[in-house]
């Protein structure tokens, strides 16, 4: 298939090679663009990890996790076999240089091949991990280094890794990842918004009533309890996935889709988000957590009881309104929210359009909603356009809503390939659009940092909501008092 | 069901009660106004012909033909008798003024109920039914007459019928109809626009390439070959369903749908489109007639076989362009078409949009086809935005069409009534929104006159095309000297 030119020989280095994030969706990832054909034979997958493995265990270990996280008919015996070949394994700690050998010794020939740096582990290695591969001469202008997220805590933290990292990898060779960035369906903002011309002329404040963007998951925080108690939504979600998906839709037209022109566009974005100020936090932003409730019918337990810190005051649910100020968006609210334990996992992007300037169908203009765009981004990525039709019959006018509707994976008839795959594989093109550069990672931490501060000094903690709700109802009330409601509609 | 709350009582005097259009159309729409329990139980319906039947006759004559044009279960037996019971039949001679004793005697009672004198029979007798009921008393503020088309055959016969209709009746009490009017697609483009805010911004020369309005039958002339012949495609479909069709699309917003506002604005599109020179009708408009040929893998006869008229030059088909002078439309062309013995039976409205001003995604911009919005109006009625979207992959941004679909059917799963069923109900309640005025009517005319003129002139006759195909060769070129080309699209 077309989508399958093979890109240039290669090899991962995968710092964390054995952990969560490697086994889940790195080495699945490449396994599915081995399969297609996308990856040449010399390419090469090396693990890097404390966990005193040799090539022949990384390799069982890896055949026996794969089948976990692909479909059965995505894995044949051949491809298999290939693509375990590649994988190597060396025994390094990151925090200690001094025993770098089997990584230098797998290292240690021609690099006429493009050589990815993936940092799968804690964002306080990012740092230490790049002077130590300088320090051994691992880094030349062909290398590049992946950052996975969170990059810090604050903007401090933030700036502290960008600087540390930084200073051994030039900007264009760092790819900082946020998956959402690699959806098919974000990346299809771009074109909705780009490749066609009915949007843009609605795409304004003249037309445009506000905009909502969801992502709410129906999982707790699972295996990842540990880490999700010092972060909390807001840093898990809201300073990077939500503002990336606010950033596409409001971007203005970049002049190119290169590397640089898309990411000016965004960071104009962040850089018009008006500043929360101490008591904005308090009316604009509601941090929640979710207590037991039911979850699909099933009883859950609280996050308390998930988190194993029965005083917890890490936010699950964060939902609040942003304000972009610029000529395109004066007087357009962004609404955000996400939150653990919702009621339905969904990504949405909601686009309420103004209502029609003057009423003309007499008595049934009550019925006449105004105009409203849903693009789903999950589970199933989708458009839904919401009009007002004449009802059939042979009365006068009566309005109905229907909705115009757009299901990909029906129009394609393709799987979408993960995040991951693309990303991936835009790293080994050396091509960053889909990555989020310095300036941007800080304009957002500067955007949520009043959040975070304000929280911390706050006693009472974040709103309660039950398991399997949309959040606690300040959530609703940020929205009914400028007389609107959260879209709350079924999947397409 | 809400909208089918009952009229007032009324007395239908149909002339040409026994015509075919009385049968085929009137008397079903009539019957299943009755089943939904909008007609009270004083309202009759008195056919008026030279057949010479009586009320028995006649209520055997309509029991045998409701069971041709109605679906099977929309006849009970309960509801038949009920209809039939209404029915009366009075022996006329419309010319001859003398013989209307059994009509007189019919309506020989208080006049407390609306009467509709429906005049279903040929053009040349609208005049002098009118004037005998003037001269009979049957004529007071409270009647209505309905006129169907053709109203004249040209602009001068249209002006004389006006007069004499006029001199008997009020306009406010004439009914011109055109059944197009009455559909429940031609009506929803009233909504899709005007209760809908999404559609406005685009709807103008700044975003609109060109529109196309095509009313393609697959049926020939049929039991109409006598009427047709001296009528042909321009006067049978363009002066009225295609123009009304082209002013509902191009019409400024309305202040409100009432009697006058929406024929206001439909008489100022008539107003504003521009007259076609003689050398205008040689480029811009193309007649058409077919020869034998394949529909439905099916061998048919040509027109002239049909018509029964070896040199008959009456086309059969028409396309044409036309243009809009205001400031909205300017630049856009309207192109029109309409045939008998085309492909497909499929009546649509396509918006094409223009391209997007500044190509973006390289190397797939090719793939961008500019967006397009299909109207569709029969056979089933729907709409169908053509858009682009980013094709599910993990390589670059491959553009792919795809669409946004409405089918009405489904959405309302609903039998859509028919277009008599509306009309005869908005008459009886004293509506006529929906009826063409005199003004519009002798406006049509007035645009469609040279075209009348320079084909009767011409010696070679119409363009021939194959039945089975979308007209004439000429047809498509006059869309591809401008760079465009017809929509062919798959009905929804």
């Amino acid at each position: 298939m077309s989508s399958a030119n093979p890109v240039a020989p290669c090899d991962f280095v995968v710092f964390g090679g054995t952990g969560d994030l490697a086994v889940r969706k790195l080495l699945p990832a490449l396994y599915l663009r081995d399969r297609d054909g996308q990856l040449p034979a010399e390419t090469r997958i090396i693990a890097a990890s404390r966990a005193g493995l040799d090539h022949v265990g990384y390799r069982d270990k890896v055949r026996g996790e794969l089948g976990r996280f692909l479909d059965a008919d995505a894995l044949d015996p051949l491809t298999l076999d290939r693509f375990l070949a590649r994988l190597h394994y060396a025994s390094v700690d990151a925090a200690a240089p001094d025993e770098w050998d089997q990584l230098l010794q797998l290292l240690d020939q021609p690099t006429d091949r493009v050589r990815v740096y993936y940092l799968a582990c804690a964002p306080n290695l990012f740092g230490p991990i790049s002077r130590h591969l300088a320090a051994h001469n691992l880094v030349d202008e062909t290398c590049r280094v992946v950052l996975e997220k969170p990059i810090g805590h604050d903007l401090a933290s933030a700036r502290d890794i960008n600087d540390a990292v930084g200073s051994v990898f030039d900007e264009s060779q760092i790819f900082r990842i946020d998956h959402y960035l690699g959806k098919e369906s974000v990346q299809n903002l771009l074109v909705t918004r780009f490749a066609n011309t009915f949007l843009e002329p609605l795409w304004n404040s003249s037309w445009i009533d506000h905009v909502q963007i969801t992502v709410a998951e129906s999982l707790g925080v699972g295996s990842r309890a540990g880490y999700y108690d010092q972060s909390g939504a807001l840093r898990d979600m809201v300073q990077n996935h939500l503002l990336q998906v606010l950033c596409l839709v409001a971007m203005e037209p970049p002049t190119c889709i290169d590397r640089e022109s898309v990411r000016d566009e965004k960071l104009k974005v962040l850089q018009a988000l008006k500043p929360l100020s101490h008591n904005d936090v308090g009316t604009l932003a509601i941090a929640g957590q979710y207590v037991a409730g039911l979850v699909d019918g099933a009883a859950v337990p609280s996050y308390r009881d998930d988190a194993e810190n029965p005083d917890s005051l890490t936010e699950t649910f964060v939902a609040l309104k942003a304000e972009v100020r610029n000529w395109r968006w004066s007087g357009v609210p962004f609404y955000l929210r996400t939150g653990k334990r919702m009621e339905h996992r969904s990504s949405e992007v909601v686009i309420q359009f103004k209502p029609v300037p003057h009423p003309m169908f007499p008595g049934s203009d009550g019925d006449a909603e105004p105009n409203k765009l849903v693009i789903q981004l999950q589970p199933e990525e989708g458009m839904r356009l919401f009009m007002t039709a004449k009802e059939p019959g042979p009365g006068g006018i009566r309005l109905k809503p229907v909705s115009l509707d757009l299901n990909y994976v029906n129009a394609f008839q393709r799987r979408s390939p993960d995040a991951y795959e693309r990303l991936l594989m835009d790293v080994v093109r050396g091509d960053p659009t889909l990555f989020m550069r310095r300036d941007e990672v800080e304009a957002a931490w500067a955007w949520v940092e009043p959040m975070l501060v304000a929280w911390r000094a706050q006693e009472r903690g974040p709103r309660r909501y039950p398991a399997g709700t949309n959040g606690p109802f300040e959530a609703t009330t940020l929205l009914e008092r400028d007389g609107r409601t959260w879209h709350e509609g079924a999947a397409l």
